[in-house]
């Protein structure tokens, strides 16, 4: 399993993702899910995968084009002309790997299937964030569902429900995906730390602050430590229950 | 789907289901989920059930023994020494339900299984509280797991880890139920309210506070509208995250 978010805010777009990788729950490790390419000054593109892990780093190969030699390589989502047709570039891609997987050689139980997040910016155009779905679909994020969750998603959302708000400091929004990735964590095993962010600042065309934060991050631990607490205060600043009388 | 918490506290037990049933998205129906049995003075048993309603029902029926005539009907779990041989005859019950369903007549892709939550005291023992798979086997809460959940568990899953505790009041845990209800409501439309709830005082041997509270319950409103408001705070509460600088 796997949990990450692509949230689209006024500054720009945030993601984060998990890095627990599993085959069965005796055989985990660690991968990066979060593949950031970069044109300085014309494009910003960050892709994020939920699901087979050998699906999702073909795509992202395929991507790279490194079946060329490296000298030959231009990443095909640096050259597509818009957000659109990155996403649509990165959904055929998907597409084809799935049903190459599907079609020839052993079977498999467990579905090559993945779901990916896209998000970034190319000059000319505003920063755009779309959900990739396994059959090749896709959506964009827009005023109603500014963001997106891939992966173990239920046990984090009810504080995004609640908490995002578009003009939220990227600060801010690391600190509630913190929180979100910690509820999840604390609920499934296949969702583990360290988590990978990135956080992109509107036109700004480069990469923006991002890094990895670990279980032994202090920040993390203190906001860990800290949450339970304050949902306790939470709780309690609610107005109290009291049973309706009787014949009432 | 369904939700359902049972919870043990050091006061008692408390209970809290939603009443959504559907079949498909459009066939939604308000459903008792919650069925209390009482022998004042000797004992008190709740029962709750998620899954497939003609089989939770079904048992029910059953264990009331709705299959002879009125004046001769001793319900099973009435008769039961102990709450395991109440939660065995449940479980059984609902194995012949299910094998009944399985085998003869129509088939459907829908399957006939149910997960229930039952609970209660049996005069000379403490009260206690089980878990039943569709399988037939079942769980008992203990200081480990101190509560149990049902149907769409993960939405609500997050505040019911972090702010349980055994030491709460009725009024406290039924403020907590809410919460995590709402969340839920909020994220699965085939869960809804009202809700029904029933708080068993330890020791009492009598039906305690009970009641059903629907979302123009006054109580409910300010629960879930201020709540949103808590957690932001409760997030603003929590230290502030600053990217690390660079080269550190």
């Amino acid at each position: 399993m796997t949990y990450c978010v692509g949230m689209v805010l006024d500054k720009g777009l945030v993601f984060m993702s998990d890095t627990r990788t599993n085959a069965g729950l005796d055989n985990i490790s660690t991968f990066r899910k979060m593949t950031v390419w970069e044109a300085p000054g014309e494009r910003v593109i960050t892709l994020m995968s939920a699901g087979n892990l050998a699906t999702t780093q073909a795509v992202v190969s395929l991507l790279d084009e490194r079946s060329k030699s490296p000298s030959e390589r231009v990443p095909t989502v640096l050259a597509s002309p818009s957000m659109f047709q990155v996403a649509r570039t990165i959904a055929e891609t998907m597409r084809e790997v799935i049903e190459q997987h599907g079609d020839e050689g052993q079977r498999s139980d467990s579905p090559f299937g993945a779901t990916l997040i896209v998000g970034g910016q190319i000059a000319g155009s505003p920063p755009r964030l779309f959900m990739i779905y396994p059959e090749g679909n896709f959506i964009e994020a827009g005023e109603d569902t500014p963001f997106f969750q891939i992966g173990e998603m239920k046990y984090g959302r009810p504080i995004l429900v609640r908490a995002y708000d578009p003009a939220m400091a990227f600060e801010d929004a690391i600190k509630l995906l913190l929180v979100s990735f910690d509820s999840t964590l604390k609920a499934n095993l296949t969702v583990g730390a360290p988590f990978d962010y990135h956080c992109y600042e509107a036109d700004s065309l480069r990469i923006g602050p991002h890094g990895r934060i670990g279980m032994e991050d202090r920040y993390f631990q203190s906001v860990s430590k800290d949450w339970g607490d304050a949902l306790k205060d939470a709780l309690d600043s609610l107005p109290a229950f009291s049973f309706p009388k009787k014949g009432s």
